[in-house]
């Protein structure tokens, strides 16, 4: 299956033994990170490979400079490609270096976690940390190709995989009931067979949000759901990515109930299947700490901000929440 | 007179004052530098001012993370506007920081150089420099206006108009015969009341280049000319930017004559009109060093490489050009 998000080809359930093909007869530098290297070298294509670290840390405009000063002495040019291969991390930096170098060069994405595959991969955005902001250094650039071939999750351990679950979710709650009915029913979530029917249709969420509005400028922000409450969580429990997500799933789920914007019944639904998936629900915190987060990220003084709220299992829409509110459910949560 | 380049409003002979009217009620940052801020701040918008400093020193990745981090603490999001109010390093600055701060704001640049107004300012290309390479790490990002106001030029010492006057008469030589005429004939290139009339038209050539060419794939190159001689002039005997494409325009000019494109009398012609202005034609330089120069700026161990020569005044084409040839003719020529 192939998607188009103006001119990226998103080529899903693609082998990443076809990516020869995708380099032509252009000079290329693949950027990885250890691990991945360790586990899939052997499927890399011949190029130099410039190796980053690993973790949310190495995110950084001092990696960016390593990384340029490497590709100044491969003496790449912008004919050249720069393939990223691997989790979120990897893509965002490849990313950002692919659109900044030489004023930008061809970019091919080779998502390697389930996270990236659905998500983190696709869409354009890209970014550094700076200053304990996230992405706040970055750029919105198409990829030319990403490349989602589901037989590289089968190397992910367990923890990965639900963390990556944690978007898959997201996706299906904020735009498709049908595939999230099939992840409440899936025998077996974590089968590498099973994942090659998942992934696809879950990416497909994305890159039709993504084509609908590239910038974020309104439909591109339902994919934010969880993440208000979630990155706060992220950053005062210090816990990974997609169990925050998850945790941020349910508290704003809550905020939506209140509303009666979402029924008990389906709020339940979406707390049983991050249950399933073994994504813990809740975790205690302080409200004021989360709040006060969450302004801090949002740099702004403003006491409310516009975020997703679901309306159904499979629909959302933007809603102003005031940040007295947010700190109401929360409260009341825990 | 206004353009457009895509969504970007171009604005011949604007005047300043009017830029509040463009801010409007966003939240605004102004970048400049001290020499500007000392004859301009009167007519600068109310918005808080971030400083940089003088000269192609300043144009590295640590001055745009002092910037961004400046950013940071006046809590600017990507609602927010940039506003770059200086010569080509404030613009080359200014659009990097608005191209991937927040993954992007609004930008708006106010050149108060010659240079800046008929070049640099104009077609959205932004960078920093790394590791001793001229704007190697950028974005091409059209701002969203650019506002000319030609009275700014009155502060200009004579030596930067001169060297402004270097990208006047490179763009009327590869798209503008009567421009250059004009040039020829007019009786005093330096009075801000003839620079009223030759800005803007000027800048228009440059508009209706980057307009057919946004990304530099073919026509753009052509406003390449004078510079692949001139940038390793400018590097071997640290000349002012505009003294170095005077040399490089003659340079290239004699390549041209000799491959039979441009006659001797339109050669003369440049060279006459450059001497009119004051700048310099030629300079003592070793032609190999010139020729390595070129080739380390190039990244590439090609023996050619592409670039535009001139085929009679107000015309140019981009041919492929040896760096032997180049060599040779740079070796006749001193």
């Amino acid at each position: 299956m192939k998607m188009n998000i103006g001119n990226c080809e998103v080529l899903l359930d693609y082998p990443i033994a076809n990516l020869e093909k995708l380099i032509g007869e252009k000079r290329a530098v693949i950027i990885t990170d250890s691990n991945v290297r360790k586990y899939h070298e052997n499927k890399f294509p011949k190029a130099p490979v410039i190796e980053i670290g690993q973790g949310e840390e190495i995110k950084t405009l001092k990696t960016l400079e390593q990384i340029y000063e490497k590709m100044l002495n491969l003496e790449l040019d912008r004919a050249s490609v720069v393939i990223g291969i691997g989790g979120g991390i990897v893509c965002d930096i490849a990313g950002f270096v692919a659109s900044t170098y030489c004023r930008g060069m061809k970019l091919i994405l080779v998502p390697t976690t389930l996270l990236a595959q659905v998500d983190a991969g696709i869409g354009g955005k890209n970014g550094v940390n700076f200053k304990g902001y996230k992405n706040i250094i970055g750029t919105f650039r198409q990829p030319d190709a990403v490349l989602v071939d589901t037989s590289l999750l089968e190397t992910l351990d367990l923890e990965e995989m639900k963390c990556g679950y944690a978007e898959v979710v997201k996706h299906a709650a904020i735009a498709d009931e049908k595939a999230f009915e099939n992840l409440e029913n899936c025998d077996d979530l974590f089968s590498v067979s099973n994942l090659k029917d998942i992934v696809p249709k879950c990416a497909a969420v994305k890159v039709n949000v993504v084509i609908a509005d590239e910038h974020e400028h309104g439909e591109r922000m339902k994919l934010n759901f969880g993440h208000t409450i979630g990155h706060a969580v992220e950053k005062i429990l210090k816990l990974p990515h997609g169990q925050a997500v998850a945790i941020g799933m349910v508290a704003e789920g809550k905020i939506a109930v209140q509303r009666g914007l979402l029924g008990e019944k389906e709020m339940s639904r979406l707390e049983n299947l991050l249950e399933k998936i073994g994504l813990g629900t809740k975790a205690k915190m302080d409200a004021k700490e989360v709040v006060d987060a969450i302004r801090h990220d949002k740099k702004r003084r403003d006491e409310s901000l516009k975020m997703p709220l679901l309306c159904g299992i499979g629909n959302a829409k933007i809603v102003e929440v005031s940040l007295e509110e947010m700190e109401r459910v929360i409260n009341d949560l825990y």
